[in-house]
């Protein structure tokens, strides 16, 4: 008799497990219960049907359940919510949503790939009307008809991450009038909140109204719509709300079953995404998994990952020996005309895991200057500082952002350091980079630094006044630059004066250099170090300090 | 007494040694002897200045002379001519061109960058008016003048590799009808034919007349203009004719200095760029670099290795340890809409040396098909059958391609397999990628024919009736799809009819099963071989067949 497979959850993992358990035994009976109308969907793509980028909800569905019939001979069953799990004697009791009948199915192996639920938090009025989330085709197709119906002008996202970003973007897209309300002080999490200031900049730019550090208290129906009350006491009136505070791992039918946790909450797996009972499998957004650049546990919500392990999954039943590497926060965001990239750690994850780091910013253009349309890259690289592995990048510019941190992603995937970045071989022709790349000169920034050829003092110590009492910080740019702005108490020595004013400065006191984005500033310390100073650079220059002094409190 | 280093030639790797010797030695004496009116200037950009997209020649001077002197106290000596190097007595004797003085300098240390010449055949009429190179900014501007005073109509560009496809892009661009004229079978070498052929269709469809395997055996004047004549007879009439042929190293100095020169006619040099004279080193386009991928020497004449070797030297020069790990053949060229990117060896390459390879093709999405603008890459991953070691890859289509080819050079750099590919975890929303990104999908390709899944074999010996004369070729698209094509002799059995059809297929012979690009052949060869069938992809389906067979004879 063939084995019975069934997988609770159609979409990114369990659609992905499902398909390759049929390339991996063309007998086993296979099904798929999803609670939803959809399995197979694009939920990435939401925010862009809201905005209508995405014009047709067909082409949200990427495959249907007559699909996985015909192709894969999967029976998919949607509208079905599984509501138990008897592990003891492998069993799950499946209600049909349509006619609410409910029945028994039994497995040899069972996949979870319940994913994730976004979070709706028991405010006053958070039932009202007009208050939507944006996680499933249904509720796109609700905010979309909302939208229609009451001609929206002004809405209110809460929550500033990937979804609350991209959902800004496609409703000013469509005219609409846009305030972010995020409990945190910046958007978009995984990146550095001095990183997250550019994107802060850029939305403002873009009319989007920012609420920082502010939750919201409740939701208010007014005579013209809704109202938005928040912590501080400020009151925003909408005709529309949308809820991207985040997602929790859907674990309620793991835990009822006796599956083990983790700490974070997530479902508990091993290498082989086997839970805690050896006949169960779990992938997706409901797991915990490993984040293989902290060594800690993480949940990370992300389609990509959710396949991988969904393959490894099928694997595992079928008795390979495949395994999961674990997750290195690779992820990207459109916002506007800008793109926000990061992969492996951030420097705030890197404090608060007490892991030990260097950084260096850098301002190139993404492609070479002399080519018409560069535009700026604000780069963030994270490394060891004995051993000069790379631990993390973000990146945020027009054009060209996600290829440095894919480039920076195989990087830290094969353990790769800031040396190796100085070497590593990328296209160039004019249009679509330089002979040193964004990626080059990361390495070569970073490379500089460990070897003591430009040590570097960052901003924050300096704006603290936790740096060396006696330093003197110079600014190495032209007049005309520093009439613009300069910091208090530096003192201006152009760099093409440096040599013959180079006994302007003390021998006997650190000296702290500064440019525009630090290109200047490691020429100027090199000058300074083999005549005897004791010389720093500061990673970035102004243009990091431009946005970094924002978030130094 | 400071150190006198002298380096001849001042644009990419000289110029860069240059900086960089200024950066690790204050005090030495460094002077770039460059024979040119020009240092530090953008070959790359040469094409574009010419076409007009770069509209100023001073943008295509990265650093003048006096920037060299204010900012790094580098004597840069432009016009000045290098005659001889007496290594003996560590000596140069250089010629103003200016004045035709000539002088003597001493040296402590010498580097070499004297870069490569392009080759101009020794035709009849070669040296006819309206024939020219493209190599320098004078050379350009020649070029621009001439089309402006002739209101040139109609072009031959001699050459279809980089320099040739980049002109007649630009050429076109300024209205221009222009015929490439090329002694090979293909345009652009670094790839594979069938990849070019896809360039050749583009060529075309622009408007461009692709004379191919052809050479010219001169150039005429006629009443109007020049006609360019073949050795196959063909006579191309224009008012314009560019030389891209390429480049041959320049050596004369060093050969005439008795320094050793390399198999390929570059000058040889250690790991860390020193010739066979302890006290020169060379750099750039004219020396012979290891190709770490296929272990051979080569000549690589890109900024891009150039600018890490003047480094290298200069770190040499300085008793410093780094050594030049070698290059890897990352290069890409636009070509009207398209984008032709290659990292590693080229099929031919691993052909011509004997080394074992295997390879897939796929033509995936550059990023998911439901968002609005998503374009097909045709991809080609070259890898070591036995450990699955990544060899080379070569990618064409109109975006996202150098992305994916810069994320597979620094695979190679650190020599991953195929399996790493697979497990990529690379940026993804919908307007950037896939959750699973064509990088991934082409590991996971390569890896089905690794581990078994998923055997291929090519197109090569079907075409040519060089595989099992028992085989049955199974075209397993729909109706539909195989009414515009098919190959002869192939039967149709549709994915989605195959488990109810197997039947019809025999179990004692090999089944090749092709699609429409791979994937739904991959799924009926894991159906086929879990029923007993002996079953085989063809990596890329119809679509890889509708251009290599074009190139198979």
């Amino acid at each position: 008799m063939s084995r019975r497979i069934l997988v609770i959850g159609g979409v990114a993992g369990g659609a992905s497990a499902a398909a390759r358990l049929r390339r991996l035994d063309e007998n086993a009976t296979i099904t798929v219960f999803e609670k939803g109308p959809f399995v197979s969907f694009a939920n990435c793509g939401l925010p862009y049907y809201v905005g209508d980028v995405i014009k047709d909800d067909k082409d949200l569905v990427i495959a249907t359940p007559a699909r996985f019939k015909e192709r894969f001979n999967i029976e998919v069953k949607t509208m079905h919510e599984v509501l138990k799990i008897n592990k003891e004697d492998k069993t799950i009791e499946v209600k049909d949503l349509n006619t609410d009948d409910t029945s028994v199915e039994s497995y040899d192996a069972l996949v979870l790939a319940p994913g994730a639920f976004p979070i709706r938090p028991p405010l006053p009025g958070i039932d009202l009307p007009g208050i939507f989330l944006l996680r499933t085709i249904p509720d796109s197709m609700q905010i979309r008809a909302w939208m229609d119906q009451y001609k929206i002008k002004k809405a209110v996202i809460v929550g500033g991450g990937f979804i609350g970003l991209e959902t800004t973007e496609n409703l000013v897209h469509r005219g609409v009038e846009v305030t972010i309300v995020e409990m945190g002080t910046q958007v978009l999490p995984p990146m550095d909140p001095e990183m997250a200031e550019v994107l802060h900049e850029h939305c403002k730019a873009k009319g989007v109204n920012l609420c920082l550090g502010d939750g919201v208290a409740g939701f208010y129906k007014t005579d013209t719509g809704l109202e938005v009350a928040t912590q501080s006491g400020a009151r925003y009136p909408c005709d529309v709300a949308i809820l991207g505070i985040g997602v929790r791992p859907e674990t309620k039918l793991a835990k009822e079953a006796g599956l083990e946790l983790g700490k974070l909450g997530g479902i508990k797996v091993d290498e082989q995404m086997r839970t805690s009972d050896p006949n169960i499998w779990a992938v997706g957004d409901a797991v915990e998994v490993k984040d293989f650049v902290t060594g800690q546990m993480a949940l990370i919500p992300l389609a990509g990952p959710a396949n991988r392990q969904g393959r490894i999954a099928a694997d595992a039943i079928n008795g390979r020996s495949s395994t999961f590497r674990g997750v290195q926060g690779t992820a990207v965001c459109g916002v506007f005309d800008k793109v926000a990239a990061a992969t492996g750690a951030s420097e705030k994850t890197l404090k608060r895991y007490g892991i030990p780091y260097e950084k260096v910013y850098l301002h190139p253009n993404h492609h070479v200057g002399y080519f018409p349309g560069a535009r700026n890259i604000n780069f963030k690289l994270l490394f060891n500082p004995q051993d000069g592995k790379i631990l993390g990048a973000q990146a945020i510019g027009e054009a060209g952002v996600e290829k440095r941190i894919d480039v920076v992603a195989m990087a830290i995937q094969q353990g790769m350091t800031v040396y190796d970045l100085e070497e590593s071989e990328l296209c160039y022709a004019p249009q679509f980079g330089a002979a040193k790349d964004p990626v080059n000169l990361a390495g070569m920034v970073a490379a500089n630094c460990l070897r003591g050829d430009a040590p570097v003092i960052q901003w924050e110590p300096i704006i603290k006044g936790e740096c060396d009492p006696n330093h003197v910080l110079v600014d190495v740019r032209t007049k005309g630059e520093v009439a613009n702005g300069m910091f208090t108490g530096a003192r201006n020595i152009p760099i093409d004066q440096m040599r013959e004013r180079m006994s302007e400065l003390p021998k006997d006191k650190p000296i702290y250099v500064y440019c525009g984005v630090g290109i200047r500033g490691y020429n100027v310390v090199r000058m300074l170090k083999q005549c005897g100073y004791d010389a720093y650079n500061v990673p970035g220059g102004w243009t990091t300090y431009s946005f970094l002094s924002k978030c130094v409190k």
